[in-house]
């Protein structure tokens, strides 16, 4: 068990104190030995390797003398911090491991956490507890395509919040709405190679279907989002979509548009991926019913999750397969192992069944509206008519476009100066457009944040701030 | 928050009671209410749908009338059962959801399980209990490549237990193999689209490859394995191994073979993915170390899971990649959502380092030894010549030849029959093996077991069972 990596040969050359002293300072000098750690005992090395006490014994001696161990008398031996310098094999090091976010940011305009406050966090943590105490369910597998309690609570949820009909057997539970397409593409593959999506684009799932070999065109939209002719002018057979909140505006699909999209689909044998990210998170006015509600069942494959309206740590989402891609997964799906945690599954289906989430998505409209509510005024009130704004709800974040020489990257970096973290909108060369996400951000940081933003962006502030 | 799903046209030409009424059935009968289920009481219903009470009185009324509610005085409405006749959609209930093994089977021999007596399931849950107390874990979204915490305690202990050298920055960690093979297949298929196995071959990693369009090719092996000039033959530049328990013979990649694909790696350019599934179980004789740390570090791509190791619900597999590689997956990375819960991710960075996993791994050889050997030596007792067994140590599993006419999907049955789960070796057809897989069965059911299988095979069987 002790230092298995030790290739010890018996019968060769070296003495067994230079092969043993060689091997740990290689581990040392790699890294896989860590600064700190303790090494074992002699005793127990030397029983473990089935070495004399005196092998081992000599070969920390060395490695003590060198300075890759550290004897702490009465404590035993440690693998000592060596200097960078020291470091022999270049090639350990390589790429940077993405750290947390500098400390210096004060306040956080992202999408990336939610709002502590908004969670009721002790409620889910209390269904995970539940669910992980049965000693069954965590000695076995999961069922490929989710746990039956979750598909259950599911074809329930979707169709009473959403407007999504589904029966519990063609719904897809998976880590996340990536883990999700990767399947997906490999039935779609069958059908075409060719996806089209709104314009501009949304780089999770086109990643995937790039890993996956399939292409992707971006589709003519307009201002009310995807043009009628699009599909059929680009040739293809499958579009990405999400309807209830579009990329760029972040306004809900029209009507018109859906019905004409659902015609395409029936006309020509289409399928509709229809990512609803979300959609439950539309508070001013009732939420927009998913897409999928209004097909006659067989063209919209339509996929949850439940980052922003639950937990970001909470790596679930689902969709719901037409029967014929349905009948294509369940004669793959015994390849498949399930990817979403067997617990949140079951966590997640208590939640729903118990009603939690309803009381939460109750709770999170709220909170969302108040926020963007508010972020807006602030934003309004000090840069006026210099900028363009658009709240897009779903999306929870506000577009801004400001005028000036400075790009979105240069009115980041300045906002970063002052503590606070914006997002430039990564579409075009000279993007002068920023997100400002108000997931993560508690209500009361929203007025000082701004204030400092207006500090950073002196340019286009209307009136003079008071500090 | 009620009903969602209903689309009430205000400005219609049918009544408001009527539209209600029909929104309520057709939920009734597509399954979206389910049987048993509450309705909400007609006083919050008309609150939260803006109508009088009076409307939704009658169309409550109704449903009642026509049997799709049934009213329980001083409750309220609930969903009626329906006869499966009444049923409109034929639509919905396709597919079969897989179910649970059927109770009759009292004995498995299956890999899906582990022996709850082997591992220590309160002490993980302890650890995922202290992973989800930190709330900051819980209300964020993880870091791309997997936690730091965990990357550091991986490359320590795939170091220590396995000789695999990794910094923590080349390692990434997702929900099982499939969801690693996903993002590499992106990877490799920029360098080519044909990767070659094993035969055999391995229908997890199969499906992926083709899920990404990578075409599969089946290499030349004998009786050690992978012959060494296969790949070359193949004219492929990628190979998919498990050289620690070969998919046919279980048994580890001879150290020559080990040595020439290493050769041909380094000289062709070629890329390994070792697979090492089950490595750490190898427990006649210490474990043979992985092929990755015999490698110069740029040609072996390692992959380590722990569904075995440690529970079959923990979805957590991680991949060592060589320094170009890591190049390549950090240039995208951002565009990739972690897979893998955080919390069994922490919960699994704590179990190494405190030293739970050393301990587990001591406990779980001691124990798979005695359950193979025990499983070997009664198999032999029981069938004697008539059967050929093949011990195949780190997939936990025995190979059984048997003679006779039947196949090996008919012994399966005849095993069922007699409340025994046995699995055919899916190979070709006509195949007549079969896996006893000893992870999930506890040491005590193994006679008894065998004793059935005995009675269900009794023209295979040697000497004469007293029951």
């Amino acid at each position: 068990m002790l230092l298995e990596f030790l290739h010890l040969d018996r019968n060769g050359r070296d003495a067994l104190y230079l092969q043993l002293y060689r091997g740990i300072r290689d581990a040392v000098t790699g890294g896989q030995l860590t600064a700190g750690e303790k090494m074992p005992s002699i005793r127990r090395l030397s029983e473990d390797l089935k070495l004399s006490k005196t092998t081992v014994e000599a070969a920390y001696s060395q490695l003590v003398m060198e300075g890759y161990l550290v004897s702490v008398p009465q404590k035993g031996c440690y693998v000592a911090h060596l200097s960078p310098f020291s470091h022999q094999n270049p090639n350990e090091n390589i790429g940077t491991v993405p750290q947390s976010a500098p400390a210096a940011l004060r306040y956080r305009f992202s999408t990336d956490a939610v709002d502590p406050n908004a969670v009721p966090v002790a409620l889910w943590q209390k269904h995970l507890r539940t669910a992980l105490a049965r000693t069954d369910v965590v000695t076995s597998y999961g069922n490929g395509p989710g746990e039956d309690e979750l598909r259950s609570a599911l074809a329930e949820y979707a169709y009473r919040v959403r407007g999504v009909r589904a029966h519990p057997s063609r719904i897809v539970v998976g880590a996340g709405l990536q883990s999700l397409l990767y399947l997906l593409s490999g039935i779609l593959r069958e059908r075409s190679r060719l996806i089209g999506l709104e314009t501009p684009g949304f780089a999770q799932a086109e990643r995937v279907f790039a890993d996956c070999g399939l292409a992707v065109c971006q589709l003519t939209c307009d201002e009310s989002g995807l043009c009628p002719d699009a599909p059929v002018d680009a040739g293809i057979r499958t579009v990405y979509l999400m309807p209830s909140g579009r990329p760029g505006s972040g306004a809900p699909m029209p009507m018109p548009r859906r019905t004409a999209l659902l015609e395409w689909a029936k006309h020509t044998g289409g399928l509709i991926i229809e990512d609803d990210h979300n959609g439950e998170l539309r508070y001013h006015g009732r939420p927009v019913p998913a897409l999928q509600g209004f097909d006659d069942g067989n063209h919209v494959i339509y996929i949850g999750t439940f980052s922003k309206v639950l937990l970001p740590s909470v790596r679930l989402a689902y969709m719901v397969l037409p029967p014929a891609l349905a009948q294509q997964y369940y004669a793959r799906a015994q390849w498949y192992h399930p990817t979403a945690s067997r617990i949140e599954q079951l966590a997640l289906a208590e939640y729903i069944r118990r009603g939690d989430m309803d009381r939460q998505l109750r709770r999170l409209r709220k909170i969302y509206a108040a926020k963007g509510d508010l972020l807006l005024q602030l934003l309004r009130e000090t840069f006026g008519d210099h900028v363009a704004l658009v709240l897009q709800e779903t999306a929870l974040r506000v577009l801004l476009t400001l005028p000036g020489p400075m790009t979105a990257q240069q009115r980041a970096d300045a906002a970063a100066l002052r503590g606070v973290e914006v997002r430039p909108a990564p579409a075009y060369p000279g993007d002068r457009r920023i997100l400002l996400g108000f997931s993560g951000i508690v209500y009361d940081d929203i007025a000082p944040a701004v204030h400092r933003l207006a500090l950073a962006w002196p340019d286009v502030v209307v009136h003079t701030q008071t500090n």
